[in-house]
């Protein structure tokens, strides 16, 4: 315990690599994000959960895509164990699914909103933490659970002042894009490989995707036929050009039903139809979704889609489920150059303003009593003049200044200064004391 | 990617040992406290602030306690950094505040709700991690930020239907029992040995304390005073007891001005003066204070004190500094005993019927509608029987039945059953579909 008594100005202590602080001002913006995605979720009905920031390594390296397996912050902990902080929350939700799913009604409708990790080396100025949103439908197979987990996400974006002018979602089916595959003759065996190609097309162009999908035995007249469907063709061109295939229609149909549940829910603006994404991640079955900004400057700030294996990876029951993530890394820099981020200043309610210091505990009463009636209420430790004391009330945003002075206790009453207009009133102490009187009106 | 397809049904991946899951309904225990402390800290002006949950191992093992340190949940990261999981929120805060602090007008009050982690080995049963409400006043060293700190932390108490027949805040003042101890002629180099013993007096009792104080060079005689002073002597004892004591009787009469100040505020039956409490940790150097349940059944309920030399050591300026933090766990096991955690039911406002798919466009943005007007709404996504979604819809806690018919649609209108009463309205479709009707309203 000498360290505290030696130790005269030490150097200061950084804060980890890749790691925030949040101030008020930052956790203010944090703090509306949260509330937004909350707001959403519960209007569509969803469930708040959560699960440990940790966890077995085990839960990650079963099912996850090789990029979050390359990239986890894991380690061995005092007991052996081999540990992991959690870098995405769906392994967690279908643990904890395995154990509960059996007893609660289905669908189940819950969302999250964890803090998730992952370790890159060598990769200054990215952040080893963000924020991710999570919401899923589990034990619902229908397109309509899929319509629904987008809307949710599409309304999330539209609480924090985003338009279908900011973002768009891009929607695939991977069922459909094979399906197609199968009808242009490619075989089942290929299909990874060219969903791979497709994945990175945007990215590598369609040179170098001409140039792999020859690599997967595709000629030249197939991938240029393969990649303008998949560029191009809207569910009306497909459905004319596959009239035939009854594989390929009959997966028209779900996608167009998802896009008019959509329009019904009142997104058909902010969605469109693309072949082009796919999603990385192995584990994803039926339709898939990523959300961007309008002008492509960002990367995407959301992406979800159908799962129907993943939670019998992890030991539970198969229940198909339908879900997405989204951060708060690349929502915050939208939202930034949006100027959608409302200025931060501090605000209280009132600042009790003390002229006598013998009146401190009947301004002290007057606190409480406001307090317990909702406001946010200050007053200043130490006995500061008046002068002062408005200043310190002015500089703490307070909207009312409340004077517990002599000649006003004498009367039974107390000031009230509205700070932004001046004007002055009087209420009547017993009210105030009593929490029946409320600040703002005579 | 060849384990999507290869598993069959792996065994249960299981939630590491003290972590905790937060299914709907404990997350709905664990929100509602969150809810009070933060309506708690917010009614009395302070600010949220968070950090990250991993720092330097230096951050603890710079200032904290033994105890502490001995129980770091830390690991080498692959980056050869030495780092922990944070066990406690001060030291986060104070390395914040090294950067921030000059720019901050006075007093900075401050609050957070970390997730804490600790690892200790072989111990069964115990948490690992816990959620702690922490509260700071910095940059005031008036007895007046004292006494606000721990009204804050008994309103959040109080905002959980807590009351004084609850819970017991016992207060001491470290100085005070100092100028005691130098009063009774014990000397400086022995108040550390003291201040351990009075720490441990209530575990282990006062023979226990007289060996050990013994030891310390304090006789049967000194012991027995001591003991009896700081186990019986309130506040007016002492002033009459030393009233020739300078140091005593200015350190007495701060002790009166934070008593008086609590009672102020509304806490007067909550609060009791206790030479008993002097709290492990070292980096104490004014009031310290802890709750506890009336019936001493439980742990504390929450710890804190003024700590006015802890900012420089970790770089910042020196600022006089007063917190506490209240974990979530004693905390929830006494409203469990008290019967102040209210039984969680699912509940949505609205679940849209729909007696025929073919006015599903028309159903979903009835749901939109009202979605966007705050309430959270539900809908079948199977083509269920009118019986079967009436079910469903009871099964969810729906408030209200909306049924979006062709009979009701051909009118214009839909028809709305109040769940709990049965009672059955017409409402006009096209205000529903504007946002211009209030459910429950007719």
């Amino acid at each position: 315990l000498g360290y505290i008594r030696g130790v005269n100005k030490p150097e200061n202590i950084k804060r980890l690599p890749g790691f925030r602080d949040f101030a008020p001002q930052e956790l203010a913006v944090r703090a509306r994000t949260f509330d937004a995605w909350r707001a959403a979720a519960q209007s569509f009905g969803f469930q708040e959960y959560d699960g440990p920031p940790l966890e077995p390594v085990d839960l990650y390296t079963r099912k996850s895509g090789d990029e979050i397996v390359g990239q986890l912050y894991d380690f061995v902990d005092k007991g052996e164990r081999h540990v992991a902080l959690r870098p995405e929350m769906t392994p967690s939700l279908a643990r904890i699914l395995a154990q509960k799913s059996r007893a609660l009604p289905k669908p189940i409708r819950w969302f999250s909103m964890p803090q998730l990790f992952r370790y890159e080396r060598q990769q200054r100025g990215r952040l080893r933490e963000h924020f991710q949103w999570n919401v899923d439908i589990v034990g619902e197979a229908g397109i309509g659970a899929d319509a629904e987990v987008l809307a949710v996400a599409l309304e999330g974006l539209r609480l924090l002042g985003l338009t279908e002018r900011d973002v768009e979602a891009r929607v695939s089916d991977r069922p459909l894009l094979r399906a197609i595959l199968m009808a242009l003759g490619i075989p089942e065996a290929t299909h990874d490989a060219v969903f791979q190609v497709i994945d990175k097309l945007e990215r590598a162009g369609p040179e170098w995707a001409r140039e792999r999908l020859s690599g997967a035995g595709i000629g030249p007249a197939g991938a240029d036929e393969l990649l303008g469907l998949i560029s191009d063709a809207g569910p009306e061109d497909l459905a004319q050009r596959f009239r035939a295939n009854d594989a390929v229609i009959e997966r028209l149909d779900i996608t167009r039903d998802y896009l008019e549940r959509l329009r019904s829910l009142g997104f058909a603006a902010w969605v469109s139809f693309d072949l082009t994404i796919v999603r990385g991640l192995a584990y994803y079955t039926g339709t898939v979704f990523e959300i961007f900004d309008r002008a492509r400057d960002l990367r995407a700030l959301c992406g979800g889609g159908r799962y129907d294996r993943l939670l019998e990876l992890v030991g539970g029951d198969p229940l198909p489920a339908v879900g997405f993530g989204m951060g708060d890394v690349v929502l915050g820099e939208l939202l930034e150059e949006r100027g959608l981020v409302p200025e931060w200043t501090p605000a209280v309610d009132a600042f009790i303003v003390l002229p006598d210091a013998d009146l401190r505990s009947r301004g002290l009463e007057v606190a409480a009593a406001l307090r317990r009636g909702g406001n946010s209420v200050l007053y200043a430790f130490s006995e500061d003049g008046v002068r002062r004391q408005f200043k310190t009330a002015s500089a703490s945003g307070a909207r009312f200044a409340v004077v517990v002075g002599p000649d006003e206790v004498a009367r039974g009453q107390i000031l009230i200064r509205d700070m932004g207009t001046g004007d002055e009133y009087n209420h009547d102490l017993t009210n105030i004391l009593n929490g029946t009187a409320r600040l703002g009106s005579a």
